[in-house]
């Protein structure tokens, strides 16, 4: 594809950058385990994720307001609590497991896949996590970004238009001069259908048997990490 | 003071960390002066930024919708072109003065400063400058901030209280565990109103006869430049 016209990188972060999985599912082993607390640590983190969409569904529909992600970490966190025998956990320790979100570490290509992409692209960060926790995984990993945009920027959450329009209009670039790139056809196709280019990162080990593999819509580039992307964009 | 609360340093951008003055003259010169044209380039710079103030007013007032500073700063010249005998500029041209704005220098201390300072907290520029300036300025300049917050964040501008406390909140911090670092006393009056810690930073040299160099209010801390605010906050 010719994409000497894109200007701007937009990442997805969870799955695409950060394994969610196998670090929600440390953080909550950490601060569970020394009270006495065994559990099927990954079944947890598994648990709380698939209230993600739900609880985001809820505010794209116009049911919530918009409130960041922390908060709606913090009420699915309450929901699962019965399915795994944490209704005894006391405020404190909820406030302290709803932040394992900001403990998470990036797969191992990505500190130098954006770091060789900064040098030609202009990054950030387009994701539904909110500031505060972006911000908290950019210094954790050492990730240099040009501007943290996404959901609490447009108040709002992807896959909605506003989230990848006020992305683009941020760096006063028209949507065609901005490539979106994540590991999810969903947003990969919502990208697509405002006007972005879309690259499609492959992390098969985001969730085992459950994650895509290949893109499931035509994508502009098909790439196996950064370094791959930054391969084949020549950067 | 007591600065142990504070986690996070908000940092105004114009005069504050930027040369605005002789960078607009400069980048103007640079422009015009191939076309033939020639004039008191600093007062070019000044008329222009004397038109800073009543554009933004029109949108705190509710006159007109929010608008990125580029728009403003594009509307504001417009403005000013009969003064200077400029009536005939092209559109083009005049994009291309308009991104003057972009193209600032830091002060000498800048650079060093923030580094010294985000080891300690986070930082972020609360400026009424939009998204794509202020990262502009961060790629001329090499410096690495944690997010981009002010005006476009908030969708208004300073000194209107959603402006700090938006900032704040993309923290996650309450305005007390945050600190306004400004060259002007009206910004640093607003941030304390709203709960904001303060600190003044000197910048005579901004606009000289013009610009204040000592605060006209009482601050927590009074900074000769941000090496010296990194002194005095033990970063």
């Amino acid at each position: 594809m010719d994409a000497a016209h894109v200007k701007a990188l937009f990442f997805d972060v969870f799955g695409t950058l950060v394994d969610w999985r196998s670090g929600v599912a440390g953080a909550a082993q950490a601060i569970l385990e020394p009270r006495g607390i065994a559990l099927d640590w990954i079944a947890f983190a598994d648990a709380w994720r698939d209230q993600y969409q739900p609880a985001m569904e809820a505010v794209r529909s116009g049911v919530f307001p918009y409130a960041k992600l922390d908060v709606l970490h913090r009420r699915t966190l309450q929901k699962i609590l019965p399915s795994f025998g944490l209704q005894t956990l006391k405020e404190t320790e909820l406030d302290r497991l709803t932040l394992a979100w900001h403990q998470l570490d990036t797969w191992p290509d990505v500190q130098a896949g954006l770091g060789r992409l900064r040098r030609r692209y202009l990054i950030a960060p387009v994701s539904n996590g909110n500031t505060s926790l972006i911000c908290d995984l950019a210094r954790r990993n050492d990730l240099r970004w040009d501007a943290v945009l996404g959901a609490d920027y447009a108040r709002a959450f992807k896959p909605m238009s506003e989230v990848y329009l006020a992305a683009a209009d941020a760096f006063n670039l028209r949507p065609g001069q901005c490539m979106m790139c994540a590991a999810h056809s969903s947003d990969l196709k919502a990208a697509a259908a405002n006007g972005l280019s879309t690259a499609y990162i492959s992390r098969p080990q985001e969730r085992p048997g459950f994650s895509e593999s290949v893109a499931a819509i035509s994508v502009d580039i098909h790439a196996a990490s950064l370094l791959d992307l930054a391969e084949q964009l020549g950067a």
